[in-house]
């Protein structure tokens, strides 16, 4: 374990320490501040422009350079290394919410990265060497509260979306993602910074493992699967009075009784599968107008292949029924299906090494949340640190962390940032003792 | 049955017939109108406002008098008696639209009026005498598809709702009626006529009674009884991932099982008993996140009180067990109940005389929809008069009536609205031989 004045060799806490994160935490809380004390910061919404303003002025007062890609992902790149081309070390997370969300949810892990950032331009102006750049991010439209699929930013970041039809995604009033970005200025025209070596990302639990096991860090391990399925069923409108019941085609009828068996789906496999529907779309949605067309988000979620791949085909089957038991016809607009995976040894282990050197409690865990640095799976050395989330509160303004926990993260983070730079980016580097700081 | 030649006496078929009629029908047609043939045109809608525009002008053309009420009511007067405060009668429907919704609905009584008023100004002018004035109206709202309650125009002309009470509506992004009507130049500040002698409505069925009997008119003798019910479940927003499945409080899980179970409901009276929700506001209404809160409208209709009654009653419980099998809160917001009521004889028996006169097969029935004739009920002899719809198509852009049977339902409007205002209003007077054209 290292001592607390070793750490002020690459960091002054007093400008890029826990006092700043909250300043910071605050700032970014007031666009779209709720009276329940959250935040609405829909994606490419004014608020969202508000603070993604912040994330801009932060980078060019901490020296670094900021980009805006052609989706509106916002890089922050802060040169370390004294070389052209060097490895870069990228950390960040998203500054979009859904609606009546908590203050931290992204948030958190956009204000962290931008406080190593500052602390590690700080580090070089005193001397410090570093073999890797550093970059921060806030990827756009991580919810998926308003264009969907969620995850698009860094999604395409990673060429897992073409970028024009990322830009075409609508949101519920028909707004595309690009007019979105357009209203806001942050439909950008910079070139994104090339993949990183190794990509980071620091968020809350939104669960209670932490909690419950009194540990501070949590080192995710291994994602949850996830099958999304946006399904729409097909009624005919007609008028609620005159209209006889037997020829009724009722499209919200026919949802009613998928998103009833969808919850009863879950039970066939308690604690093993997750199962929700959370959006209805229904048209026209009159009082006295038999709906003609509803769409819903279904979604299946399991640690279990096998369990995961079986309720899929559930899932099919009783939407199917619940369409002939209506009277309605059925479309599958889209299905989505998030592997289950393990994250990489290598940068859990350096996690580990961090939250030991700095006297933190971890554990190995699950994700059963989807998270940015998921996108990197497969691509390159990627990592997801959680801090615990009081009472599990997630997608909620009641949403909250101990303070202690929010500086607990960030210190972990910096250690983590502070390593990979000084390694090239190279986790399994970083790791070794010659790296602490 | 009269000639042909005799209804030239007060009607000229090319200015204000079925031609004519077809050509305003047209006209309004044009205000919101659909790629599918139908039209979107919600209350106070810029769509509403441009139909609203060919009602005054068709008025002012016609030689009336227009005036617009507070709540954005338009009224059509026509003076055709020689005397001061001469009764009035008055006829009309509504121009607002469900979305997505028939060109005729509530459109054809306008337009029906408005060439029975123009017709009566002409054969004034031609020397025929009368000892009433004719009003034609444009009731606002009265869908209740973007402010709620429906019959909103009509019912605070008749001091069933305040003014300000009507203005204060909200639709679901939350704009008043008042501000709505402000933005088309419709919140007008004139006072309203003074109660008539008698109003008249015709409208197209919207069921299949007419077309399955082979008649062309309805004389609407009595209405269902409709029990409207705005109840809201409130769970808990929580994200759908880390949430685990048994502390969920999932507001559109209750919604789910009250609508299955508010359909069943109607099984226990077959026939005799229509229920229906038509109408979801989830919040917040995004994939991953377990709703917060679902208000759904429940509608019970039935032309027995007593099954109604024991309707609502059950309705109350079964929407308590949702809320206590998903483990949500309940809230009724609003509860509004329309009784069974007969129309007034003297009406009926007037449309009687004037579909014999005119050769029309005539076959009284109940109204299961409601309709603003309702809301003179109890105030003044007032009547409603059906002509078929194809398939009983409804609330449907493919809502269509033969052009003959459009056609015929003027000709009884126009026999009807002559005799009444050559009897001051009086429908037992006009319905006397005496009165014939």
């Amino acid at each position: 374990m290292r001592s607390p004045g070793m750490t002020l060799r690459s960091f002054t806490p007093e400008v890029d320490g826990p006092q700043r994160l909250e300043e910071l935490l605050a700032r970014f809380s007031a666009c779209g501040a709720t009276p329940g004390g959250g935040v609405t910061r829909l994606c490419a919404s004014p608020e969202d422009g508000a603070a993604r303003d912040i994330f801009g002025d932060e980078v060019r007062a901490a020296g670094g350079n900021l980009r805006v890609d052609a989706v509106g992902n916002q890089f922050g790149l802060f040169s370390l290394a004294d070389q052209a081309d060097a490895p870069l070390v990228l950390m960040g997370s998203h500054l979009d919410s859904q609606s009546l969300a908590g203050r931290l949810d992204g948030t958190y892990g956009v204000a962290a990265a931008l406080c190593v950032g500052a602390g590690l331009m700080r580090a070089r102006r005193a001397g410090r060497r570093f073999t890797a750049d550093f970059c921060v991010v806030n990827w756009t439209n991580e919810e998926g509260a308003r264009f969907r699929p969620s995850l698009l930013g860094s999604g395409t970041y990673l060429g897992r979306h073409a970028v024009a039809e990322a830009l075409s995604c609508r949101d519920e009033s028909g707004t595309t993602l690009s007019e979105a970005l357009d209203a806001i200025g942050y439909r950008g025209g910079d070139a994104p910074p090339p993949r990183p070596a190794c990509y980071l990302e620091v968020h809350v639990e939104q669960g209670t493992v932490l909690e419950e096991t009194g540990r501070t860090i949590g080192i995710v391990t291994r994602n949850w699967g996830a099958t999304k399925i946006e399904a729409a069923f097909l009624g005919v409108q007609a008028h609620t009075g005159p209209g006889r019941m037997e020829v009724r085609r009722d499209a919200l009828l026919a949802a009613a009784y998928a998103i009833a068996e969808i919850r009863a789906l879950a039970d066939a496999w308690p604690g093993l599968l997750y199962t929700a529907v959370g959006r209805v779309a229904v048209t026209p949605n009159s009082a006295n107008v038999v709906p003609a067309r509803v769409e819903l988000s279904v979604e299946l979620r399991s640690a279990d292949d096998t369990v995961l791949a079986e309720a899929g085909r559930r899932a099919d089957r009783l939407l199917d029924a619940a369409a002939a038991r209506a009277g309605t016809g059925l479309t599958i607009l889209a299905r989505n299906e998030r592997p289950i995976r393990a994250m990489p040894e290598a940068v859990c282990d350096l996690v580990a090494v961090c939250a030991e050197a700095r006297g933190l409690g971890a554990l190995r865990m699950d994700t059963v949340a989807g998270h940015d640095a998921l996108s990197f799976l497969g691509i390159c050395p990627t990592g997801l640190v959680f801090v615990p989330s009081i009472g599990g509160i997630a997608h909620n303004e009641a949403e909250a962390t101990d303070p202690a926990d929010l500086a607990a993260g960030l210190a972990l983070m910096r250690e983590a940032a502070d390593r990979l730079c000084r390694s090239g980016g190279d986790p399994v580097r970083a790791a070794r003792p010659e790296h602490a700081g």
